[in-house]
C-alpha cells in the first residue's frame, strides 16, 4: 500500500500522517510507504519520503503521481481567507492544484482512490434550517467556488473511472490547537482553547449563533474511512457532506463550565463585532447528512466529547 | 452599446445575431458594434466584425476583451457528445476557454454584462418528480460538469465584482431546424420536423418519455432578457435554470396531428433502441423555474406554439 498526503504539513495532514503510521495499516493492507507533500517545508522525524512541491506548476504532479499510488489524501490548498484575498493564488493552488494532480493520477496506470478535503463552503445563505444532502451549491466566497470546482471534477473523473474519489466536506474543526488565529471562525475553537489554558478569549458573536462542528480526531476518522469504504455503495455523487454537531455557542460554553469550572467561562470576554456577526450569518448551522451516517461516518454527540478529544489530543502539557 | 457573441456560428448564434441586427437596440441602447468569435468560420453577409478564435488558446482571449464589450454573449463550447468522447478537448474549450474569457472580461476597464449558456445537462439522476430551483448539481457527463464549473467562476467573478454575468440553464431547445443529427436527444426534434417535411422519423423511446422544451425563438428570447435584466434583482446565486415546457412524446405527437393530420405522425417509425432509451432515462423530465419566472422569463405554454415558432421561423421553403 503506497499512500501520498498533499497538504501534509497542515494541522490535519500532521494529525493524520501521526495516525497512519502509528497504526501502520490502511484499508486492510500494511502502509508500505508514506510520501508527504506540501508546498512548505515539513517537519518529519519519522523517516517518511517528504517532497516540497507547488501541485499548480506544470509536470510537478506528473512527477509525483509517478510513484504509482493507491490512496492519495489530497488536503493541499490556500485557506478561505487567503483565496478571497488573492484571486489568482486561490484559482492557481486550489483549482489548478487539484486539477493537475488529478490529471497526473488520472494517467498513470492504477487506479487511485483519491480523499478530497471539501467544505461545507460550498454552501452559501440563504439557507433552510436543516441542509439536505440534495442542497444546491451556491458558495459566497472564491474558496468555496474553488472546492465546488474540485468537486465536479473529482466526480466526473471518478465516473469515468480515471481515479476513484471521495469528497469530504467537512465542517467547522474545533477545538483547533495552536495559537489563536486570524480567521473569521477562530473564535469557535479560542473560546474554549484559551480558558483551558487559563488565558483570556474574546466572543465576537451573540451565544445564541448555532455552527456545525466536528474535532480534529473525528476528521482524521472520516479521511480515514473515505479511503476504506466501498465506492461502489457510493454511487456517482461522490461528494458527500459530513456529519457535524451542531451546537450554540451557549452550549459550547455550558460544555466547558462543565469540564473546567465557572472560572474558565469567566475568562471569556464578549466584545460584539458587527463584522464578524455579519459574515458569521451567512454560515450554515445544521445539516441533515443521511447520505454520510448511512455510509458510516460518525460525529461526536455532545461538545462534551469534543473538549475530551482536545483535552486527550492536543492540550499542551506545561 | 457594444456586443460580443461568442459560438456565433452555432445555431444558437445564428439565431441571435439575426436578431440583434434586426432589432439594433439592446438594453434600451443603440448597437454601435455587434462582433462575432467562433473557433470555426462565421457565415456573415450584414458586415459584422468576425473573428475566428480558439478561446482557450492563450492570449486570445485578451486581445478580443481588449475592445471593451458592454454585453458578451457566451454560447461558444463543444456539445455533449464530443465532451464525452474527447476529455481533454472538453476541459480544454469548456472550461479554459470560459475561465480565460472571464479572465480577460475581469481584467478589462468596463464591468460588462455576461450571458453564460448553461444546460440542464448540470444535473443528474436520480431527480424528484419536478425539480426545485435549490437542487443540487451532479452531473452525469463530462460536459454537464463543465457547465457547472462555469457557473460557479460566473457566480464568484460576478460576486466579486469582475463581470456581471447571468448563466441561463437552456432545456433541450426543440424544433431544431436542418438535418437530423446524432445527438440521443435528436429525435425530440426529428420526430416533428421530419415529418412537416414529408420524411420519415424514427422514435427510439416509448410516447409515455416525458421531457423539458422550449423553441429557438424562446433559447433568444432569454439571452436577450438575460442581458437586460436588472441583476440587483437576482443576487450572488447567478445561474437560473430556464422555463421550459414539459411534455411526454405523446403529447408532441398530438400537437403534430392536430398542425399537420394523422398522414405526418404515421411517418414517425416506432423503433425501441434500449440504448437511447437508457440514456433519455437519465434525463430530467420537469422543473420548477420560480426564480426565473419570477425575473420575467418566459416560454411556451403548448407543444402548439413550439411547433408553430418552427414554421414561422425554420421551416425550408421549397
Amino acid at each position: 500500500m503506497r499512500v501520498l498526503i498533499t497538504g501534509a504539513a497542515g494541522m490535519l495532514g500532521r494529525k493524520l500522517t501521526a495516525r497512519l503510521t502509528s497504526a501502520g495499516v490502511l484499508a486492510g493492507g500494511p502502509i508500505d510507504q508514506l510520501d508527504l507533500a506540501d508546498i512548505a517545508a515539513i517537519a518529519d522525524e519519522v523517516g517518511h519520503r517528504t517532497i516540497e512541491v507547488d501541485l499548480a506548476e506544470p509536470g510537478a504532479a506528473e512527477r509525483i503521481a509517478a510513484s504509482g499510488y493507491d490512496v492519495v489524501f489530497h488536503l493541499a490548498g490556500v485557506v478561505s481567507g487567503e483565496a478571497e484575498a488573492d484571486l489568482t493564488k486561490g484559482y492557481r493552488v486550489n483549482l489548478d492544484g487539484t486539477r493537475r494532480l488529478f490529471d497526473a493520477l488520472a494517467a498513470a496506470d492504477a487506479i487511485p482512490r483519491v480523499v478530497f478535503t471539501s467544505s461545507i463552503a460550498v454552501f452559501g445563505a440563504p439557507f433552510p434550517d436543516i441542509i439536505p444532502d440534495d442542497f444546491h451549491l451556491t458558495p459566497l466566497t472564491s474558496y468555496g467556488t474553488q472546492k465546488a470546482m474540485g468537486e465536479g471534477l473529482l466526480a466526473d473523473y471518478s465516473r469515468r473511472g480515471l481515479i476513484d474519489g471521495i469528497g469530504i466536506r467537512l465542517p467547522t474543526i474545533t477545538v483547533r490547537p495552536g495559537s489563536p488565529n486570524a480567521a473569521a471562525s477562530g473564535f469557535f475553537s479560542g473560546i474554549v482553547r484559551e480558558p483551558l489554558a487559563g488565558t483570556a478569549a474574546t466572543l465576537p458573536v451573540p451565544r445564541s449563533v448555532r455552527h456545525p462542528h466536528a474535532s480534529p480526531r473525528t476528521a482524521v476518522d472520516y479521511l480515514i474511512h473515505a479511503a476504506e469504504l466501498d465506492t461502489a455503495a457510493v454511487g456517482p455523487r461522490r461528494n458527500l457532506t459530513m456529519p457535524s454537531l451542531s451546537v450554540t455557542v451557549q452550549e459550547q460554553i455550558d460544555a466547558l463550565e462543565r469540564v473546567a469550572g465557572p472560572a474558565a467561562v469567566d475568562l471569556i470576554e464578549e466584545r460584539p463585532d458587527p463584522a464578524v456577526a455579519t459574515i458569521v450569518s451567512g454560515w450554515p448551522e445544521r445539516f441533515a447528512t443521511d447520505r454520510a451516517d448511512a455510509l458510516g461516518f460518525r460525529c461526536e454527540r455532545t461538545y462534551d466529547e469534543i473538549i475530551a478529544c482536545y483535552l486527550e489530543d492536543d492540550r499542551p502539557r506545561s
